[in-house]
């Protein structure tokens, strides 16, 4: 019996209402060796307060050692395990723009790229067209058709953009056509098993009416697709939890994943303080809420230690106001670390805080990465998380007589 | 390779003897937030003596927030997975009274009920008929008769029975025929498998003489059955360890479940230090020891915080006396905690010490859920217990070269 099954089977409803606060990239690390992370300088009086209550713990993401991008991270905490549940990059990609995939939707992700008069790539990214550039070369695509297939392109950044088919039958078990190189032709989209050989031929006829389209670009003159992906088939947290769930995220791609895992968007804030105003309002109409906070995250991929730090406090300050409204469990963890020194995502450990009237002491004092190591809920992997806050929400029968 | 195979590839006979000893229900919570445990109140100066020169650790029975009933939670800590080793309704409710199951056996659980003259369920409980009825009641269902199969009614307790059907190829693969409703018609039972067809056949035939010999019944006039289910196929310990098992429990259910797991049941104690003159009588005759102690289980889940740090107490004082047989690997743990402050089982990791010749010191000072957090042994799968088990008790030889 797996995690699933078992969740399925033991869920209850009850009148409890849970708050998973993820801080982006919450786990740091010292500048220098022997230092303090980004969490262990920050004044946090009232996560230390929860900790000291509540019971504290480190999450692994994946595995140990393995970094996850937002997908894994978030799939992790939403209780699927990121190893077995997998969005592609073309799904990801439109989920990060906003793009609310269907069942009959093939998503990939594209890059412009230069042509010369051989059809040979002579640029793989088309001199990196800044956005306006681009967003004018996407519209011109709109006016591709095919035969019993919608499509939709969207532009990202840059030269990357999304192509979603939609039509029934369309599969995403595509390979590239992306060559990885200059001096050769993109490649044919090929379907890698015989359910995606229309699909192939979709995006073939894609490129074909593209290229015609962009004939007279200098740069932005061909593509390539890459991340061929029908939307994940999650079971959503209703299905698996009995849980009525809510997100209230700033971004599109949180705001993407959540949806992915059958939550329901709530709200359109712009800050923390009117995510929480969201959450106050939509209070009694959900049991689960997720909130996203991504701050931590992009002080730290900016390598900005010293702001890192003061988006900690940030969000150590709203902790109050989320108390406020009496969840019976209270959760504040990250997907994963992003540690200002290597102004990156990285596999360390992130420090999970839970607090609720069913908490265990563990003896901790604060909240941080260290701490954290000696905490109540061990070191454990992201996806038992869900388990837990399940559990101290009192929705969960008993397993076995 | 699974812990199975490995466990029966490694297994090697020796002169150890190894003491279980399982304080049911043993963690527990503090009646208010940031208080002390009934294991942190309770004066036990015998088992952190042993916690200070032992290892110690938080065992996890079944997955982290999952609470478990007494039967999963004894399979891990006798090395079965309980996610994969499952002991159906029925087999358990047999295996608590007491009955042997064996291999050609189809265990129900039976609960009478009201039946009104059209054959609809008016009460699913028959009024909670008294015990003293009810077993009136059971004794005349002793004169059903189904061919070539034999049929065992026992009570247990006001209108809950359990009937084993005993005979060849007889499988416990049988839909309920609870219809968890009233105004309406105890379900017939049917085969969930071609395999149960005939062993459904035969439950509808003892429904139906049941029916005949209860008609003149005002209350209990009919039945329902849920949860059929064979004996499960547990390797044994003699199989699995090369180890002679013996079980000195006081209750049914913890004799039957070690039964279950091939272990001889020893006396007939009723007490803790009948348990223990048990113990000694036998200790030459078997290599491990089960001994169950139930009344840390039952005090927590009665609320009695004061009785259940009094009932701690007392096993503590029983240590002394269990060392004098010194045993090489001594093990204190319970089967999942039973906090006071829930009155029910709960899924918080279980304080576990482990006492043998060959523990490398952890630095703990006192036996506690708190300190057991920084412990030798982690936070673990009840499941792992036995394989440190059979390590301390130097029974397992070396994997590979």
């Amino acid at each position: 019996m797996n995690q699933h099954e078992l969740v399925r089977e033991l869920a209850e409803k009850a009148d409890t209402k849970i708050v998973l606060l993820v801080a982006d990239g919450l786990g740091g690390l010292p500048m220098q060796l022997g230092g303090r992370t980004e969490l262990e300088t920050a004044a946090t009086p009232n996560l230390d307060r929860l900790a000291s209550l509540g019971t504290c713990g480190s999450s692994i993401p994946v595995l140990p050692g393995i970094t996850p991008g937002s997908g894994p991270g978030h799939l992790g905490l939403f209780g699927y395990d990121p190893l077995e549940f997998k969005i592609g990059r073309g799904a990801l990609e439109a989920t990060g723009i906003g793009f609310e995939l269907g069942p009959d939707d093939v998503a990939v992700r594209g890059n412009f790229c230069t042509l010369d008069a051989a059809g040979l790539i002579t640029d793989r990214r088309a001199g990196r067209i800044p956005s306006e550039e681009s967003f004018q070369v996407v519209d011109r695509l709109q006016g591709i058709r095919i035969d019993g297939v919608e499509t939709f392109v969207k532009p990202v950044k840059e030269h990357r953009f999304v192509v979603v088919f939609r039509g029934p039958g369309l599969c995403g078990a595509v390979a590239d056509t992306d060559p990885q190189a200059i001096g050769v032709a993109p490649l044919a989209a090929v379907g890698l098993v015989p359910a995606a050989e229309r699909t192939a031929r979709v995006a073939n006829d894609f490129i074909r009416q593209a290229g015609a389209l962009l004939a007279n670009e200098t740069k932005a003159n061909g593509m390539v697709l890459r991340g061929f992906a029908a939307k994940p088939q999650l079971p959503s947290y209703q299905e698996l939890y009995s849980l009525r769930a809510a997100a209230v995220a700033v971004y599109p791609m949180y705001k993407g994943l959540a949806r992915l895992a059958g939550m329901t968007l709530v709200g359109n804030a712009h800050t923390l303080d009117e995510q929480i105003d969201e959450l106050a309002r939509c209070w009694n109409d959900f049991d689960f809420f997720f909130l996203h906070f991504k701050y931590t995250d992009s002080t730290g991929e900016d390598g900005l230690f010293t702001e890192k730090v003061a988006r900690i406090e940030e969000l150590d300050r709203a902790i109050p106001r989320i108390e406020k409204l009496r969840p019976d469990v209270l959760i504040v963890t990250g997907d994963h670390s992003t540690p200002s020194k290597l102004k990156n995502h990285s596999w360390h450990p992130v420090p999970t805080l839970l607090s609720a009237n069913t908490c265990r002491p563990d003896g901790l004092e604060k909240f941080s990465e260290r701490d954290c190591l000696r905490g109540g809920l061990g070191m454990f992997p992201a996806k038992h998380l869900m388990l837990m806050a399940m559990a101290h929400g009192l929705r969960f029968g008993k397993y076995g007589a």
